[in-house]
């Protein structure tokens, strides 16, 4: 059946019923909410912890394709980029307001696909869906809104303006892979079982770095920012935002293994600008770096360190010191290519 | 200049500008903010009255045209929308977060003209307009979410879902006009300047009747919608969430006067069918109407009221109490026309 022929209230009382019978009242959210989809507005207590508020679109043809991505991995990918902008707060993620643009001759089952893909993450990190919007459009939009807090009300989050000269910078996880998975299925690449699933997974289903955020906060981490747009792109928000600038050493990067073995000399430029890892890069001294390592379940490398040099200024070096090249730096929307 | 020109991040900045010139710190939402545009999430103080959140999509060419609206109106209906919906649910608006999908053509000055409409709609509410997301797309779209709040910890809000048998249905000031305009502008009907000025302004600039909602909760009103998909079509809304039905007497419809002159025998459905006149539909006692009317600065009108019968049935009726027939029932996306 077509979403024209079920009707924007029909598809939407389909929707909240999947939500609904999803929903878990033990968990802090679904406890607080007071109206979920349904009303002019969603409704919930409010409490005095810092409250965290961040949105994500994906476009058709611009963030993703329907020729090599499902809608179930579509509805995880649109949320878990929300979840890991939470993440890079330090946040716990509490509520997702979910607006989809949709042809009138998508598919029922495609809608409910996406988000059978979006509560299968919601459940995994206790977060209520709790409102919306659906219109029809020529194409595939999603917006989400996701709002958080911080875990507790003496805690402090993690933003990118806090990074200072003499902090090491490191990363959580490997990085490249989600990038090696976008070229593979847009450049139809053929490689190997098991890298085509590790590549895919990692473009089409990555997991937000939620406990690694709140572990930066325990550990006393105060600057971070999540992988979206590329670790030298996103490095360089950070250093605008802190009015620094960063070295980093490219033999540290932690370029992800199969990458390493599929791409060889690209390994390391899909690492440093190929973006939608979402991993965590985050700033502090060696000491503090040391307690997030020896802590976290993910690997914890140091990829360089934050200098006192011209404003927002990262500089690649090997690892004798010399300066090091790479051409494209990451992902800009509008960038011409 | 156009965006592709000036880069994603490049107009980032530019609108982190506008907007931080606009705002004022004496306002309470400015003074709560931590973390405005530019980190991952935006990040306020919380605090225990009942939380808002609200998200609404305007797609190019099914919800606008380019071609009879400027990109000020599009800003400020945009934001009047998700406004509208707190509205509805007796709270004030807080903070918006602004997701613009723009073609790489697009010229910087038309997007800095929407934040000005937009703006200038916020400052009027005291909105804080605290982060968002851009993206390249080959169509405008935006998405606005709303967080708002109960007006203090001790207010019920309004929803759709308490609507009683016995209870008058009304209705805040006119109707039919943004219809009037919607139609005006689409079918490139010409009228003299006054009336052109006024269907225009209720397309495109409408009021979000923000000040009117906190009046309902004030009086004891329980349950209210905006008039976004059409009177008909919001009423059966309520009918439907409070599991009753409704009978509309079309001679009290406060059909707005100058369509009433200039559309003849089509004023009436353009009145109940039209939407987006953004007044608010509520119910309650007669005495608690009386209330309302008596201290609510704009016009209120009782139009109907709530019966029991099948659950979300909508009856119209003349004043004698005989049937009256309506083709066009109210706005439903996907919907064959």
């Amino acid at each position: 059946m077509k979403v024209s022929e079920l009707g924007e209230f029909g598809l939407i009382d389909l929707l909240a019923k999947m939500v609904s019978k999803s929903r878990d009242k033990q968990l802090t959210p679904w406890q607080q909410l007071i109206i979920g989809i349904g009303d002019d507005a969603a409704a919930w207590h409010g409490d005095a912890s810092t409250q965290l508020a961040t949105v994500d679109s994906f476009i058709q043809d611009v963030h993703f394709s329907l020729d090599n991505a499902s809608w179930e991995e579509l509805g995880w990918k649109a949320l878990a980029a929300n979840l890991s902008d939470i993440a890079a707060m330090g946040g716990v993620p509490r509520y997702a307001l979910v607006s989809l643009a949709l042809p009138a001759h998508t598919k029922v089952e495609d809608v409910t696909d996406f988000y059978k893909g979006m509560i299968e993450l919601a459940q995994q990190f206790e977060v209520a869906i709790v409102g919306g919007n659906i219109t029809s459009a020529p194409l595939v939009a999603t917006t989400i809104t996701v709002l958080g807090s911080a875990r507790s009300q003496d805690k402090h989050i993690l933003t990118r303006s806090a990074a200072r000269a003499g902090e090491k910078v490191a990363v959580t996880g490997y990085l490249g892979a989600a990038a090696a998975g976008s070229e593979m299925l847009t450049k139809q690449l053929k490689f190997d079982s098991e890298a085509t699933t590790a590549f895919k997974k990692a473009f089409l289903r990555p997991y937000p770095r939620i406990a690694e955020g709140q572990l930066l906060v325990e550990q006393g981490v105060k600057t971070a920012i999540d992988i979206s747009d590329g670790l030298i792109s996103d490095l360089n928000h950070i250093c605008k935002a802190s009015q620094v600038s960063a070295r980093i050493e490219v033999g540290c990067v932690p370029i992800q293994p199969t990458v390493k073995t599929k791409f060889g000399d690209r390994a390391l430029e899909l690492a440093l600008s190929g973006g939608e890892d979402y991993e965590l890069l985050f700033t502090g001294s060696a000491e503090v770096i040391d307690r997030v390592r020896t802590t976290a379940s993910c690997p914890v490398t140091v990829v360089g360190e934050i200098v006192a040099d011209k404003i927002g200024k990262i500089t690649l070096v090997d690892r004798k010191g010399k300066p090091f090249n790479l051409a494209k730096a990451g992902w800009e929307h509008f960038a011409t290519r």
